[in-house]
């Protein structure tokens, strides 16, 4: 196939869709015959419900249209191909490889990367072995009972994600984790200064995770944890390991136990199943946990690719929130998990959706004339109901939903109160407050106990979260998140919008070239 | 003064706001000069510098005429002396009474609530010394070394961000803890299950917060906690205190070995600084460091009756908010605290905001035709830097910022690598952020490196991280909201906007009155 690039507000249908094409209110359509229709199965098990968002048979074959003509199926191949998709930086978009091929072979200077990737992951596994069963142990002779993970941004946020998503079923599974695992990110120095206040600096490996080799802040902290390290009498270099890529200044040196890699095909946001993912999950989940959860996202990379919209949930996903941020103008979007393991989960997708697709200009770097990536935000239910749902359900704005739901708990302990579980409960208000958001309730007398309703959701449903389906979520939204940059047709691989900032810092600390605000603020913080 | 009440599109000045005047380009307004100027100095040291917001003389004289014109030092006199502010409940709001007097005595039923207010304070610090002396133990006779607050909404988020944020204070100050805090909120077994798998029950306690007695989550988790109490050979009833209204079913129960209490007149979103915020922080922290955390919040609360616009930094905050929201049609705000000690501090604030001012009708009860409360996120700098600010610089719409800063560490850890400490980085990050939003770069040959700049921000900066400036942040943050309510016109003190969700939930776990939409959802869910 031939692919070709226009701008949304340049294909038929986006020039129908940004007009806002009127659809019935979701208290008309919300019928329990459509919640039965307008639902997909996809990978691992889940299910995709759309029925409570404001779509009808009009707006999604619009949308299908729309998802032809941007030629999303073609293009996500070309990802998978090794198509160079990201011009901006000039280079391929390989995350998917992480978890498994679905395309060509994809070589870079000859070498095999799907091989490659794979390869760490076993290097990753028999390391990992080693730490487990006590053949590589601290400098004093004390085996390894936790593992800190150093890293910024992608390097955190997901893997910081998945690992509590999975932390209490492999409890569950195994009775107890290999490791625990604990995260510092910030630079403030009371990030690295609380979490090592609460380890036995003994017993705990440090990885230290940035593709460059230079990420300022994780640069900083790794000083932290050394100084910690040799302040307690430890040989630092024996507490530490590094993700990077094989061209940066922390690959292969002696000042590590061991070094994984990764390359620069792999943004910071996609690599929680690369090593950078790979490391702290098998140290602390396990090898096989880690394995599963790949395979789960492997399985959600082939679910993107059916041809059919109705039954690509990925795709249809990501052209409703099309449809929601173009059609319908609302520039955010909420997820919500009813699951507490999940609780990372939207700072993670926070990442992964802005900073994808928070751009405005297309592919060959002109402008667009329309609202690209929302502001996502979210917590988990039920916790979120007695927060920020006030809002959701009265405020002057409709803010578009992702609830996520699981038919049982994780850890399988429950109670009975009141003659149902916590679990029974925890779904029930799932349910309720679709149909809430959708349908609303009159009120006449009392306009403060008025619910418009209108209010549109979607429905990401399975039986459990297990390594598999943490797997096939991730990708169900990495893959969306894909879908809407090939829909709005900008570059979802580059991140130029964090480069000024970081120029900026430079210049204040080396009291540099600087603008007189920028002096004047650097004067306000005492710098 | 005599206090009326109008719509904010029915003042004079709101006319002319809502009408969007122009201002120029924060390129051309940020001079050195406006860094100096813009700012003002509150409570607790805390400064407040407005020079990255987008507003110039005019602008702020227009929103000084608002602020009289709506009589918002007036109505927050009201709340001060009792006045029924809460008309939706036909309450009164007194959070402001938790940390001290600043309006007439308010009784209520001939009692004095100030006093009683200050009586659950030493209440609660008698039996916090108590329990670290170790006259009160578990029972089994171990000495009490955790702390679990189980409670949702406002009695979870706003403690736990409290809690955390003065966690490492302690530490450094007194060595270490009186004991160590945990949270159960969820109504997901796996919430609970986490956390119990995580401690020691028999030297734990448990604190249960809900204001009704009647919180499904709460009830479910007390009922979850009691039974591992039970499995684990421990008497449940003496590891269990309870904070509650006088009138609620827990209050004065022998099921617990004490009851503090609370009452109407706060809401779950203003009640940290109450018995719901002071059990926690009194038994953790200890209550010396609860009590100043109280005189922080009333220096904060002094502080906003300040007549002066340009002296009032939560009546500025307030109205530059109102000017971005009505004025600019942000939809929007980010709350971006460089202090990982605040990691949870936009989540409370989260709650605070949208569920105090998400509302479309009026005090009157009538629709306001004018967006109300913004929908507000954020997480911790530099972390969110290497995550959405992507979307924040470079997005097709621009989001008001809020960043919090301090001039020194909470641990007074530190290390320095190339040449500046962790701390220096951190603030000159701050510094930059601010430039490169209001600045921006141009880039004409590489678009994709263009940042248009005009993204307004402020800044909130004190020397550290402690008990009083802590107090005043969050009265800042309270008496700002509360200040914008009345812009608005609307009620800040009810959330009536949580109640249909509860009343499905019940037909859902009842299986009884359910439209067809919610019984299909029901079924889907596997009830």
């Amino acid at each position: 196939m031939r692919l070709s690039y226009r701008n949304l507000d340049k294909t038929k249908a986006g020039k129908i869709l940004i007009k806002g094409p009127s659809v019935a209110s979701l208290e008309s359509l919300l019928t329990a015959e459509r919640v039965k229709n307008y639902q997909t199965s996809t990978a691992a098990g889940w299910v995709y419900n759309y029925a409570a968002k404001a779509v009808d048979e009009t707006s999604l074959n619009l949308l299908e249209q729309l998802a032809e003509e941007q030629q999303v199926l073609g293009k996500y191949k070309a990802v998978l191909d090794g198509v160079v998709m990201n011009p901006g930086e000039g280079r391929m978009v390989l995350h998917h490889l992480t978890r498994g091929v679905l395309g060509k072979i994809v070589r870079h200077n000859r070498k095999d990367i799907g091989k490659f990737y794979a390869e760490q992951n076993k290097r990753i596994a028999a390391f990992a072995a080693r730490v487990h069963s006590g053949s590589i142990k601290g400098s004093t002779g004390k085996p390894f009972e936790t593992v800190v993970q150093v890293g910024i941004g992608g390097s955190d946020l997901g893997p910081r994600a998945m690992f509590l998503a999975l932390e209490q079923y492999v409890v569950r599974e195994k009775k107890t984790l290999a490791m625990n695992a604990r995260f510092i990110s910030n630079v403030d120095p009371d990030d690295a200064a609380a979490v090592l206040a609460s380890l036995h600096l003994d017993s705990t490996l440090f990885i230290l995770v940035s593709k460059s080799g230079t990420t300022q802040e994780t640069l900083a902290n790794e000083n932290f944890v050394r100084q910690a390290l040799k302040k307690a009498g430890l040989d630092d270099d024996k507490h530490m390991v590094a993700v990077t890529s094989e061209t940066s200044p922390l690959a292969k040196s002696p000042r590590y136990l061991a070094s994984f890699y990764i390359d620069d095909f792999i943004g910071g946001r996609y690599s929680s199943t690369s090593a950078v993912g790979g490391a702290v999950m098998s140290l602390s989940l396990g090898a096989d946990i880690f394995a599963r959860f790949l395979a789960g996202a492997h399985e959600g990379d082939k679910a993107a690719l059916e041809p059919q919209m109705r039954k690509n949930a990925a795709l249809l996903d990501a052209l409703i929130g099309v449809w929601e941020r173009n059609a319908l103008k609302m520039p955010y979007t909420a997820v919500l998990p009813y699951s507490q393991a999940l609780s990372r989960l939207p700072a993670h997708l926070q990442q992964l959706d802005m900073e994808s697709n928070g751009k405005s200009v297309n592919r060959a770097n002109l402008p667009v004339k329309y609202g690209t990536g929302p502001v996502l935000f979210g917590e988990p239910g039920t916790n979120g109901q007695h927060s920020f749902y006030q809002e959701l359900h009265q405020g002057t704005d409709r803010v578009p939903l992702q609830f996520i739901g699981f038919q049982d708990s994780q850890s399988g302990m429950d109670v009975v109160s009141e003659g149902s579980t916590s679990q029974v409960k925890l779904k029930a208000n799932l349910a309720a407050q679709i149909v809430a958001f959708a349908k609303g309730s009159s009120n006449a007398s009392e306009p403060n106990k008025n619910f418009a309703g209108n209010r549109p959701s979607s429905l990401l449903l399975n039986a459990r979260l297990t390594p598999e389906t943490l797997g096939a979520l991730l990708s169900h939204f990495e893959n969306k998140v894909m879908f809407q940059g090939f829909l709005w047709n900008i570059n979802s691989f580059d991140q130029e919008g964090v480069q000024l900032g970081k120029v900026l810092t430079k210049a204040v600390l080396a009291k540099g070239n600087m603008d007189s605000a920028l002096k004047a603020y650097s004067s306000l913080l005492g710098l």
